[in-house]
């Protein structure tokens, strides 16, 4: 990366370390207050946790890396010409993806048959999605990041399709109190997850440089901590009335 | 090693930290979730969890080895002269394989003194065979390395005969709802640990160089993963069923 400025340095700099912290952080509260829901709604909340836990970890990975990527001396950045990994957020989104969408299903409480057969075919599809995207990742030309991000696509258009059709009628069956939490919880997933690829097609219009690095690492760590840690507490919140409303 | 692209190099190298993720993401969820189980399963769901723990103490060691045996920089691969420790999985198999066959069989919840006989021998039949594996693995000629494996392959037979004829009759008399889930446990561990010895006798047939490295990094990795923290989780899933049937 050429040109970056200390500016543009210290953000991300910092923006990683703030990730850092703020999933760390929900994980603790998720598995410290694990007990408080009903035992029916654990397994959300510790999945919920185990996102998060994998994110923290992965975001301190991704720290080390950018420290190691450059030297900055006196108020000057420069280069080491080690690389920045990158490969680290796809890695991370193997795994937390399709935990993403299991602690969803597993929060509405389906009957046992229908939350299995809807783990596995979203979680599969989730991770298929993430395996589809990184060719395109790591192409060196357009085309082929347009044909990787196509193939991407259809997983991803399957699990919106899922979230809005086939589990939207489990939604509209949840206890009215907690309907709008589930919504929202949805809406969140859908939101943040649409400006992954957003990012991924900023070289389709010629985006690049530190400009480009900048936008799209901020960018990458907004939507993490939207999709993880905020619909994480989502999930847990959604546990706590559910578990009221139960024992009521 | 000689020729390493940084395709293969980073391939290993964030196959590795995947492999790290994992392993830790599953020691969490199993020891929160142990508590989950009714009390005769907590012991076979905590072994597996520490399984899953050495494996990823073991993972994050050579995921530093790895790193220590070569330079990246400006895009170019250097061996450093420091030496990829591959003895770490050695160490790993001497402490989990044994720990993997005792989860097995603690699921099960055999009689006390069945459950106690089988886990030793079948224990010290598995330790046997990494003891016996690792002279031939070090070896530096083919015949060396053949005579160890073949020794090796003894306990592996002895283990494959239990799994399937002295434990296959109390996999019979498991109940319905779990019979499958157990027999799937055992064809996994079946399946994943029939990789090692062909990982392992690679050499014989003269593949050598960087793609043989890759090749059995990764395969070595990834007959880890389904064998400790798929099995894992399968032993867990197992471990509900039967909590469940219990109570009902």
């Amino acid at each position: 990366m050429q040109g970056i400025t200390l500016f543009q340095y210290s953000l991300i700099y910092n923006a990683f370390s703030f990730t850092l912290a703020a999933m760390a952080a929900t994980t603790l509260f998720l598995w410290i207050s694990r007990s408080d829901v009903a035992a029916p709604y654990r397994t959300a909340v510790t999945i919920s946790g185990l996102v998060t836990a994998i994110a923290a970890y992965h975001y301190w990975r991704i720290f080390n890396s950018w420290e190691a990527a450059y030297d900055v001396r006196n108020g000057v950045v420069a280069a080491t010409g080690y690389a920045f990994n990158d490969a680290y957020r796809y890695v991370d989104w193997l795994l937390t993806v399709p935990l993403l969408l299991v602690e969803l299903v597993l929060v509405m409480r389906l009957d046992p048959a229908d939350a299995r057969s809807k783990s596995l075919t979203l979680g599969f599809a989730a991770a298929l999605m993430i395996v589809l995207g990184y060719p395109g990742e790591v192409a060196a030309d357009i085309p082929t990041r347009a044909l990787w991000g196509t193939l991407s696509a259809i997983p991803f258009v399957y699990i919106v399709w899922q979230l809005f059709s086939g589990l939207g009628a489990s939604i509209e069956r949840q206890p009215g109190a907690v309907k709008g939490l589930v919504k929202q919880a949805r809406l969140l997933t859908f939101a943040s997850w649409g400006f992954y690829p957003i990012v991924y097609m900023a070289p389709y219009v010629h985006l690049s440089g530190a400009d480009a690095t900048t936008t799209i690492q901020l960018g990458y760590t907004i939507a993490d901590l939207i999709a993880k840690a905020v619909v994480g507490l989502l999930v847990f919140n959604i546990a706590v009335r559910k578990s009221q409303l139960e024992a009521a």
